[in-house]
C-alpha cells in the first residue's frame, strides 16, 4: 500500500521511525459485537518491540507492539527481526518443518524497502467450522435436519495503509465475522431445496412464501425471486465486511484502530471459490495456462464515477474545499471565464465548460494511475479501517467516500477437473504494481513445472518466486528487476492455492 | 416499449383509442435551447389523423397529429394507414424507388399488436454537416486552421413509452443537439495534436496548461491527463443526450410532451463508430460471423444498485411509500419481526433481516426480467423524458431515478477489414424480446448470402427478415414464431448499417 496514502495524512499516524501508538487489545471486541463469543485462538507470531526481540509469547496479547507477522510463519524473535529488516528484504515463509498450510497453500512475503517502519500487510489462513446457530431456547433450530455444522477454507490478503492496525485487526478477527455470518446458514446451505423466503420466528410458523399471499395487484410482484445458495454466502461475507468495518470504527475510540486496509478473501464452501475483494490487490486463476481474473480493483480512476455521484448528491461531504468535477489538471484562479475540459459524475467522456469561481476548488478525485487520489489524500477507494482519516490541514473526513463492500466473485470448482498445476494466486499490489498477469502465469509454468506433482513444497516455491521476482536484487541504489527497471519498494505478500493440487478438499 | 409501463401510468396520456393531446409545435425549442437556430428541416412523413388519412404535407409541422412515421419511409396517406394497422402488421421499409439511405442502410419496422394506439417507435437516420462555431465577433477562432466543417453519419432508435411524443421530439432533435456541442470541436478534432486542455477566451492568449503552472505540492498533480479526441465526441453525445432531455423537460410545460423513451444512437465521425445507449434497445456488430455487443441495457434490474443507493441518500425521493431495500417478494404485515431475505444497495448476494415497519413499504425496485419495475411502474431506468411520469395514485415524481445518460461505446472502423457481410444491427426490445443475438447473427448469414455483396437492397432484406423473424404470423389467436412460441407484440424496429458494404464512408 505504499504510496497509497499521501504524506499529507502523516499528521494521523506517528511520524518518522517511531513505532505506532499501541493499540490496547483490539482482539477484544465490544459486547455489541457479533463474533468474538469465540475462543481466544493461538497468538500470532511473537511481536518485537521494535529493536529488542524479547517478547513473551503467553503475553502476546497484552504485549502487543506495533509488529506482528503471521502465525503460520512461526517466525522466533529473531525470524521476526530478519522479516522487519529493509536492508535484507528476507521473503519469508512458513517453515518446511511446521504444519502444512491447509491445501498445501503456498505463501511468501517481503517487507517493503524502507517506506514504512514495518510490513503493513498481513494473511490469515485458516479452517473455520461453523455450528448452526441455536434458537434462543437452546434448541437446535427447527429447520435443522440432523445435519452436521459447515467447514469452510479461509485465506486473507490484508495491505495496511497509514498504520497497521486496521490490517493486523482484520487479518484476525474478519473470518470469524464470516463465520458468524454463517451460522444461520447452516441447515440452509446444506438443503437442496431452494432458501426459504422468510424464517419464522415461532416454531411450526410456516414460511409464507406462497404466493397466493401476496398483496394487491401489481404485477410486478406476480412471482416471487428465487434466490440461491450461492448468494446466500455472498450475501454473508458482504455483510462480514461491513461488521468488520464497523467493529473497527466502534473500537478505535477506545484503541485507537490505526489505518485502514484493502481486505482480499477466499473463501471455500461447498465446492466454489469465493474471492471478495475491497481494495486494490488481486486475485487470478491461472488454469492449464490460461488467466482467469477473479477480481478488479478499487481506486479513484476505476470508482471514480460512484465518488463524483456521492459528491454530487451530498455536497455537504465535499465542505467548502472541492468540487465533485473532475479537470485534467488543477484549474488556474486566472482562467476563471476561460473554458477548461471536464468531467462530471455522469461523463466518460470529457467536454469544455467555462470556468467559474467554485471551479477553483481541488477536485474530489485528480491524478493518474498510481497517482490517483481521492481528496488528495488516499488512492484505494474500498478497503476496512480509516474511520480517522481526514483530510490534510482540515477536519474533512473521507470515510464517507470509501466503500468497505467487497465485490464477491465465484469459481465453481467442480465443474472443471483441475490438474496440480492450476492454481489461484493472489497478491497485494507490491506484486502486481511490477508484475502483469502474463508474467504471473509465466512464473507457475516455470516453476510448477520444475517440481513433481505430488511435492507439497512447489506451491511454496511459487510464492517465493513471484516474490522475489517482484521484489528484484539491490543493484545501482534500488531493488531492480532483470531488466533493470526498479522493483516493487512496496510490502510483497503472495498466497498459492492449487486448485487440483495435493490438497484433499472434496 | 410494450408491457414497460404499467397500465397504473395511464392517467397521465391519453386514455383508450382516443388521441394524445397534440404537442404545440415541439420542434421550436425556446431561446434558451441550444440547437434550434437550425434552419427547419423536410417535415417528417404525413401524419395522420386516426382513420381519416387526409393530411396536407406542407401543413404538417402544424398539423402533426398523434402519429408519425420516419420520413425516409416517404409513406403516402394510405402507406400510412396501412403502417397503422394493427391487424395486418405489414413490416414498413424505405421504397426501392427512392433515395437510398445513408451507406446503403437498411431499416424496418413493424407497429405493435394492438398495445397501444401507434407505433412508439421512431428513427432516423441523417448526414449531418458540422460548421465551426464563429467567435462572437464573427471571426473565425482564432485556433482554426483552415479547416472545413465536419460531417457525421448518424442513426437513431427511439422506443417511446406512455406516449410518443418524447420519441417523435427526439427522432426530429437529438443529432441536432449532438452537432451543435461538436461545433466548438471542430477544428480540436482535425488537429492531430493533444485537444487543449483549456481554451482562451482572448485571442492570442496562450493556453496554460504548462505544467510548471499548477498550484501547492499535490503530487497527484505532477501531470496532466491527457485527453483524447475519442473522449471529446464522448463528452459531446453525453451532453447532447442531457440537453435533450432538459429540451423536453422545459417544452413540457408549455406543449405537453408526452411519456419518455429509449434511445439508441450512433454516430460515425472520423473512422470510428460511437454506439450511445440509454433504455433497452440493443446494437452488435456481427463480424464474419462473430458477435460484438456494442451496448447494453440498463433495467430496474440492471441498475438495481445505482437505483437503490439514490434512494438510501436521498429518502425523501421515496415518499413514505418505498424502501430502497429489495426483497425476494412482498413484505406481508403478519411477518413483522420474522425473518426475511433481502439486499442492500451495497449487496449482489442476500441475507436474512428482522422484518420491520418501514420494509412493509412497497421496494423501490421489484420483480424480475420484463416485469421488473422502478416504484412499480417503469420498466427502463434510462432514456429521455418521463418528466411527468409520477407513481401511481400519487405524487411522488419517478424522473429523479431515470437517467438520460448513455452509455457510449466505441469501435474503431480502421483496425479491421470489413467485408460485405460485416454489419452492426440496431433494434428496439421488440426484436430482442424474442431474438438472441445468434439468431440474429444466423439471419444475417441466411440473407446476406443470399444476395449479391455489391446489391444494395440486401440490407434492407435483411432488416426485414429480422422484424419477419421477431414478428411471426398470425397463428392460434396470436403473432407465433415458427417454434409456436408468441412473437413479439410491440412495436419493432431495426437498423442494419453495413461496415463494409457499398456504402461509401472512406
Amino acid at each position: 500500500m505504499l504510496n497509497r496514502v499521501r504524506s499529507a495524512v502523516a499528521h494521523l499516524v506517528s511520524s518518522g521511525g517511531a513505532p505506532p501508538p499501541r493499540p490496547k487489545s483490539p482482539d477484544l471486541p465490544n459486547a455489541a459485537s457479533a463474533p468474538p463469543a469465540a475462543a481466544p485462538e493461538a497468538p500470532r507470531s511473537p511481536p518485537a518491540k521494535a529493536g529488542s526481540g524479547s517478547a513473551t509469547p503467553a503475553k502476546a496479547v497484552e504485549t502487543r507492539a506495533s509488529f506482528s507477522r503471521p502465525t503460520f510463519l512461526q517466525l522466533s524473535p529473531g525470524g521476526l527481526r530478519r522479516a522487519d529488516d529493509h536492508a535484507g528484504r528476507a521473503v519469508q515463509s512458513p517453515p518446511d518443518t511446521g504444519r502444512r498450510l491447509p491445501w498445501s497453500t503456498g505463501y511468501a512475503e517481503v517487507i517493503n524497502a524502507g517506506k514504512s517502519r514495518h510490513n503493513e500487510d498481513q494473511a490469515c489462513c485458516e479452517v473455520v467450522y461453523v455450528e448452526g446457530r441455536r434458537s434462543v431456547t437452546g434448541a437446535p433450530r427447527e429447520l435443522s435436519r440432523g445435519q452436521q455444522g459447515l467447514c469452510f477454507y479461509y485465506w486473507g490478503l490484508f495491505d495496511g495503509h497509514a498504520g497497521g492496525g486496521a490490517a493486523e485487526m482484520a487479518s484476525r478477527l474478519l473470518h470469524r465475522h464470516i463465520r458468524e455470518q454463517l451460522k444461520d446458514l447452516v441447515d440452509i446451505l446444506q438443503d437442496p431445496s431452494p432458501p426459504p423466503l422468510c424464517l419464522p420466528t415461532t416454531p411450526g410458523t410456516p414460511d409464507s412464501s406462497d404466493p397466493s399471499h401476496l398483496l394487491g395487484p401489481q404485477s410486478c410482484w406476480s412471482s416471487q425471486k428465487e434466490v440461491t445458495h450461492e448468494s446466500l454466502v455472498v450475501g454473508a461475507i458482504e455483510n462480514a465486511f461491513q461488521l468488520m468495518d464497523e467493529q473497527m470504527a466502534r473500537e478505535r475510540r477506545g484503541h485507537q484502530v490505526e489505518g485502514g486496509c484493502c481486505a482480499l478473501v477466499v473463501v471455500y464452501l461447498l465446492g466454489k471459490v469465493y474471492v471478495a475483494n475491497a481494495g486494490d490487490s488481486r486475485a487470478i486463476i491461472v488454469r492449464n495456462g490460461e488467466i482467469i481474473p477473479m477480481s478488479r480493483e478499487f481506486t479513484p480512476e476505476t470508482e471514480r464515477q460512484r465518488l463524483q455521484l456521492l459528491g454530487f448528491l451530498k455536497p455537504e461531504l465535499l465542505g467548502s474545499e472541492f468540487t465533485h468535477l473532475e479537470f485534467p489538471r488543477r484549474v488556474l484562479p486566472k482562467e476563471l471565464g476561460q473554458r477548461m475540459l471536464y468531467r462530471d459524475q455522469n461523463m466518460t467522456g470529457w467536454a469544455y465548460k467555462k470556468i467559474e469561481l467554485e471551479d477553483l476548488r481541488f477536485p474530489l478525485v485528480c491524478g493518474e494511475g498510481k497517482k490517483a487520489r481521492v481528496m488528495a489524500t488516499i488512492g484505494v477507494t474500498r478497503g476496512l479501517g480509516d474511520h480517522n482519516l481526514k483530510v490534510c490541514s482540515s477536519t474533512l473526513p473521507i470515510k464517507p467516500f470509501l466503500s468497505c463492500f467487497p465485490e464477491v466473485r465465484v469459481y465453481d470448482l467442480t465443474q472443471y477437473e483441475h490438474c496440480p498445476d492450476d492454481v489461484l494466486v493472489l497478491g497485494t499490489d507490491g506484486l502486481w504494481d511490477v508484475t502483469t498477469d502474463y508474467e504471473v502465469a509465466a512464473t507457475v509454468d516455470r516453476v510448477l513445472s520444475a517440481y513433481e506433482p505430488n511435492d507439497h513444497s512447489r506451491y511454496t516455491a511459487l510464492a517465493q518466486a513471484l516474490v522475489l521476482g517482484a521484489r528484484g536484487t539491490p543493484r545501482d541504489r534500488g531493488w531492480r528487476l532483470p531488466n533493470n527497471k526498479l522493483g516493487s519498494g512496496d510490502d510483497i505478500s503472495v498466497f498459492v492455492i492449487p486448485l487440483g493440487g495435493p490438497g484433499s478438499y472434496s
